[in-house]
């Protein structure tokens, strides 16, 4: 087992909840900052995985040039909490409703979305006249099959239709999400990210246009920029989780959030903790084993997560009596963030030093 | 595939919406209500399946004798709310700060909670001064290997110990989570609930102790209440969900819930939809394939699910186009539940006709 922080319990707090050690946050942010200054590459991290105003704060005053947001609502929450740049790196599907509520952040702040085919493209043609300003970047699909362009030559088609109804086109982008296949995945999944993204905007710069922004995302591929990337928008990195840690994209020492739940039954073979699918979420990646490490219990496994219970084996090794205070990483933590009106902000003792709330919490749209 | 609805897209709900089918939810409460009226038995729903006061009002008109919670915050949320009876199914353990949480609202309503083990019952012991009025049941494990006592004999000693106390004790609780395992563990588990309170309850009476109520748990159970079970406290039947399906607990035709979602990308080998583990979450029970069913695209399945993505293969079945809205019904309801603000009501003909808060969501405790 990776050797995860010794996570203290803050003394007052009621589980279950959710902490975060505010130096091992404040690091991270550091570390992906600057690594990415260091290679002039721009930094624009993605809020759905804290989801919270004072979180972003330090992700800007770190030097992120803005930020990422998954849905519209999200974005809204940010751009009415006063922060100006923000990349919608969506491929949404607009309905007039929308539109409007674009139209309205961008009265306020520079907004950006994502394209990612020449249907949405024709689309949002319909609605040049609502999103004067609205800026876009096409999506490259690098190999995770999930959204966007294959062929490079579509982005012309795109990029044509899009700017004879006057939009902006101001870059690319792309999600090596196939990084999170595994630890040996995530060199390759870089150097798609770089190799795709360039071969369209080489592409586009034969049909005469030059677009300047090739932004890759995901924390593993973020902490190896490949050529000619310009922008990176990973999202995990600011807490840590499981599953980062087996992909080698994050210290096991630098992991910065826990979960903090209460044993309520306990015998040699499993204990019961009072957090469940509610608080962990079910995220299961296959490179690692149950739902949650417990750094006080190394040996543990947590085998089995009803809505408000978690079943932990103890596999022979120590365990916790009834009433104790554990300590859990999550899997995966973006959903664990969503699942929560407040994190409890500790120092590395764990004394309680402030709540933030989750801002934009179940914040689907 | 089960014949689920053939739900209708309302015209104006914004995606990803969680949409409600306002006489099939009442269709699927009345059910359950005269089922267990019939045979006797009293009718405890459990709100963490709908989170809803509007759906709680609805169950209470229909019979219910009081409320079911898994947490504090959910039953803080019913009694401001008005609700006077609420069981919190769950073997907290309290904190001087929730024990306070506790008294505060048995000024309003009577309110029970779970012993699971002599190690809660003395910890119980010791804040007897501020929680006069509650109401006590012993939790037993009848299967699920959960929370709860094995022995019979070991609610003697529970019972002891509160009762010297003060506490009243009133019951006897269990959770055949078992009947989960697929269709042909439903009865056995329903045996066993009703086998394991009965036995529990005779050995309190042995001791001198005489309780009335026998709480039995799970939608799949509650639809063949066994003998002995005096009250019955499923959740998920409000709704229906594709598990319950596969469980023979509940007719693909009285689905209630539906995810709306559009379609943002599309292919003859694959389409994605705007929501993802964020919405459907990722439960996957063994008893049904992928993360949930397109009653207009039976062949389709969702194979893979992002925070805000999903992944639908079309197995060669037709598929949407770009922009198209679509009706998910999600394995497992609850969780779902948990992850939005609000409810869509529609007809059956998929008109919408309110817009209901989801006044407990994320309310972890």
């Amino acid at each position: 087992m990776p050797r995860f922080p010794d996570f203290s319990i803050p003394a007052m707090v009621e589980t279950p909840a959710v902490c975060i050690d505010i130096e091992r946050m404040e690091a991270n942010i550091r570390r992906m900052s600057t690594g990415l200054a260091s290679q002039g590459v721009a930094f624009r991290p993605h809020v759905k995985s804290h989801k919270s105003l004072q979180v972003a704060r330090r992700q800007i005053e770190a030097g992120a040039v803005g930020l990422t947001t998954a849905t519209i609502g999200e974005a809204e929450v940010f751009v009415n909490g006063g922060f100006d740049n923000v990349f919608i790196a969506y491929p949404l599907w607009l309905t007039a409703a929308k539109a409007a509520r674009i139209a309205a952040m961008l009265k306020k702040a520079r907004v950006a979305i994502g394209v990612s085919s020449l249907d949405v493209a024709q689309h949002l043609v319909t609605l040049a006249a609502v999103l004067e300003g609205l800026e876009l970047l096409i999506e490259v699909d690098s190999g995770e099959k999930r959204t966007g362009i294959v062929d490079p030559h579509d982005a012309v088609a795109i990029a044509d239709v899009l700017t004879a109804a006057g939009y902006a086109l101001t870059g690319v982008f792309t999600h090596g999400g196939h990084s999170y296949a595994g630890i040996d995945a995530v060199a390759e999944a870089a150097e798609d990210e770089s190799r795709t993204l360039s071969a369209t905007v080489a592409a586009l710069h034969d049909a005469g246009y030059d677009l300047t922004t090739l932004s890759a995302g995901s924390t593993p591929t973020a902490s190896t920029p490949m050529a000619g990337i310009t922008e990176e928008r990973p999202g995990t990195f600011v807490f840590g989780d499981r599953q980062q840690v087996a992909l080698g994209a994050h210290p096991a020492e630098s992991v910065a959030l826990y979960v903090v739940a209460t044993v309520v039954q306990s015998s040699p073979e499993q204990f019961i903790l009072d957090a469940g699918g509610k608080v962990f979420t079910k995220d299961s990646p296959k490179t690692v084993e149950g739902f949650g490490a417990l750094p006080h219990y190394p040996q543990a496994v947590v085998e089995k997560l009803y809505d408000h219970h978690a079943v932990v084996a103890t596999r022979g090794g120590a365990y916790p009596a009834v009433g104790e205070r554990v300590a859990v990483i999550p899997n995966h933590v973006c959903p664990v963030s969503n699942l929560t009106n407040e994190f409890i902000i500790v120092d590395p003792a764990g004394v309680e030093i402030d709540r933030w709330p989750v801002d934009a919490a179940i914040r689907n749209r």
